[in-house]
């Protein structure tokens, strides 16, 4: 496979570069995509990150990220909203090709994950009449179970695709083999995700053994335990022809390591799968 | 609810005494139940360990564990039955009301999930002739997602009911909250599992934010997030009335812990949900 479907998400090199740097660096090493996050985009300004990456001639195959619906009270989910209506307008800026979601967990003090699961709906309900009018389509991430109290309590891709059934269009979901590769409903899924039309973005990230953090141990693609050619066959048999994204937290490893370094490995693995 | 369903589960206070130990701290402390590992019978030998219960007059809730199906050969996988025989013979001589199972994760150097799931599968199905007739029931123990790669490739409780399904009699499951809380369709399997009579164990412990290690910083009941009332109630309204068991794993707070301490928060924590 050629690295003309390789898309780098800029968390990968988060530690090594500003936006500007990273995505200078993405674009002379040939690797023709970037999904940067809101923070990087915010520590340059918007107008930078927009004209670095349009002066790069990168594409952006996905905005990290909105989300996080559940809040305590009221007044907090509709600043959610809010908050996440500027990062529509910042995906749009930038020519994301989706805004990726990660929805949140439970709300503080809270042990009712139902609960929690319905302000996730609802906050999707009212935010995509937005993100209709901005042609932005909404990619809801499944995340890791082992991330359902603090991150995001849609931890399944059945589950995903239910509330993209429950919200029609401009939804979709985010497939990240991180979380996702222990489902023994995975296939059926995947294709059922590519029936519906609604893979939006495929992130590939590799699950060590051990894991030595819940959150910054992830691994680059080959060195832990994922078979990317089998999912990457499904979601291949499913129709999803866009780019496949290696988004890698790492304190421990890659966070360490040379940016020129890291994104070299990434391009090798990427053939290599 | 009073502790006449309580039961410890002796990994629960494994750093502070020997399952002689333990045992006669259950029992003068009026907890009706215990559920010790293998490594703990070993330890003080099975002979001993029978008598130390008997004699205490406590009920054993469950024996843990066998399982470990997945071996990268033929050799290794005959290795694990052999084992489990063991296992079957241990646990009927302690009067264990199910053996608990660990089915094992992907084997070494592989990146297979479903060829692990296929060898889990056949072990059963291999050990289960010996375990009816030992009247030795099985519970298949889901675990977290996030042990899917070095410990158990049965990750949700559906799964484990669909073995069941496929294997027949003289199998069950036993259910953990630590490892299925975050399931969307938990309730649903629960009453799935009723309805089959499946439940062999419920087994209580809270997921802690955060989690700083993956194995060994499981929390005290009412510690964590797992809304305990709520499961319990699924529980309780799918018909099963057996023991509720307390399993904790914490290397960082609860084993460091005087074991008076531990018992007595246990049963405090078990009155209180």
């Amino acid at each position: 496979m050629k690295t003309e479907h390789l898309s780098i998400n800029l968390a990968t090199v988060r530690e090594q570069w500003t936006l500007p740097e990273a995505v200078e660096a993405c674009a002379r090493m040939g690797i023709p995509a970037v999904d940067p996050w809101r923070d990087q985009v915010a520590a340059c300004g918007l107008d930078t990150a927009v004209r670095a990456i349009r002066d790069a001639g990168l594409a952006v195959s996905g905005y990290c990220r909105g989300g996080m619906f559940t809040a305590p009270d009221a007044a907090g989910r509709e600043a959610a909203i809010d908050d996440n209506k500027r990062a529509i307008d910042e995906a749009a800026a930038l020519g994301a090709e989706c805004l990726v979601l990660v929805v949140g967990g439970l709300p503080q003090g809270s042990r009712d994950i139902g609960q929690a699961r319905a302000m996730v709906r609802d906050g999707l309900a009212a935010l995509l009449p937005y993100a209709r009018d901005a042609n932005m389509p909404l990619a809801i991430e499944p995340l890791h179970p082992m991330y359902a109290g603090d991150r995001a309590c849609v931890n399944t891709l059945a589950q995903a695709l239910d509330l993209c059934d429950a919200l029609g269009d401009g939804t979709g979901v985010a497939i990240d083999t991180y979380h996702v590769w222990w489902d023994p409903a995975l296939e059926a899924q995947i294709a059922r995700a590519g029936r519906e039309h609604r893979i939006l973005a495929y992130h590939i990230c590799d699950w060590l053994i051990p894991t030595r953090d819940l959150l910054l141990d992830r691994g680059m693609p080959g060195d832990g335990v994922i078979d990317f050619a089998r999912i990457g066959g499904w979601i291949a048999a499913a129709g999803y022809d866009g780019f496949t994204e290696i988004e890698i937290f790492s304190k421990l490893d890659w966070w360490t390591r040379p940016g020129e370094e890291v994104l070299r490995t990434c391009m090798e693995r990427f053939r290599a799968i």
